[in-house]
């Protein structure tokens, strides 16, 4: 299992702060959900474990997602690109991606000269995160 | 309209080499064609002239997708996410996204303890890069 998961490290290349952009789409319905970073022990965790962690670059951490909020992303396939230096997740989403409550990360959209908010949330984020709702 | 896009930067947060990476997605399909890089003058481009601009790295210049191969992407809508560090395009691919010929650049899915190409080629990259195949 260890030597596999090497053997698809080693096609995927990292940057000079050994990460590469990874986009989570939810797998049946192809809504993007978010974008966020792996490292290599990120792209080692998912693959074992069959669900998304990345790279935190605020908290300087593996950030399995969901570890707080429960909203987990079981992995239905890693993809590749042509370049081997970004990864696209398949993923089912549990419950919502983004820490605003919505289930996207892209709630922004740019429509008539300014950023128009198309999603509200769907969870309050202080039942996500009781712990830093003080 | 130059205000107007200047206010659209300001919302977006770009790294210490200017850039953000861009998740370009088919608008109706949902297929993920795409991830790339954009500055602040590819998002100016893009939204000036309605169809997407990114920075090319190893080129170190812009590059409006499709100048060579004529497999423009037409833009539909630009998104944002909540960090504002990473937009989403949503376009209208003309012909292929990927160099290679393919639709998509995630034609690698990890599956079986390999990488599996899972798409073919639709075109020739000798037909969309006539300059490069001598």
């Amino acid at each position: 299992m260890t030597d596999t998961i090497e053997r698809a490290l080693a096609e995927i290349k990292f940057d000079r702060d050994g990460l590469v952009p990874a986009t989570a789409q939810q797998h049946d319905t192809g809504e993007i959900l978010m974008v966020a970073w792996m490292n290599r022990d990120a792209v080692r965790v998912t693959l074992t474990e069959g669900r998304a962690c990345y790279w935190s670059r605020s908290r300087a951490k593996l950030w399995r997602k969901g570890e707080t909020s429960g909203q987990v992303q079981l992995l239905r396939e890693m993809r590749l690109d042509c370049d081997g230096d970004t990864v696209l997740l398949l993923v089912d989403q549990k419950g919502v991606a983004c820490h605003t409550g919505r289930r996207s990360c892209f709630f922004r959209a740019w429509r008539d000269g300014g950023w128009a908010v198309i999603a509200e949330p769907q969870i309050d984020p202080e039942i996500l995160y009781p712990d830093r709702a003080g």
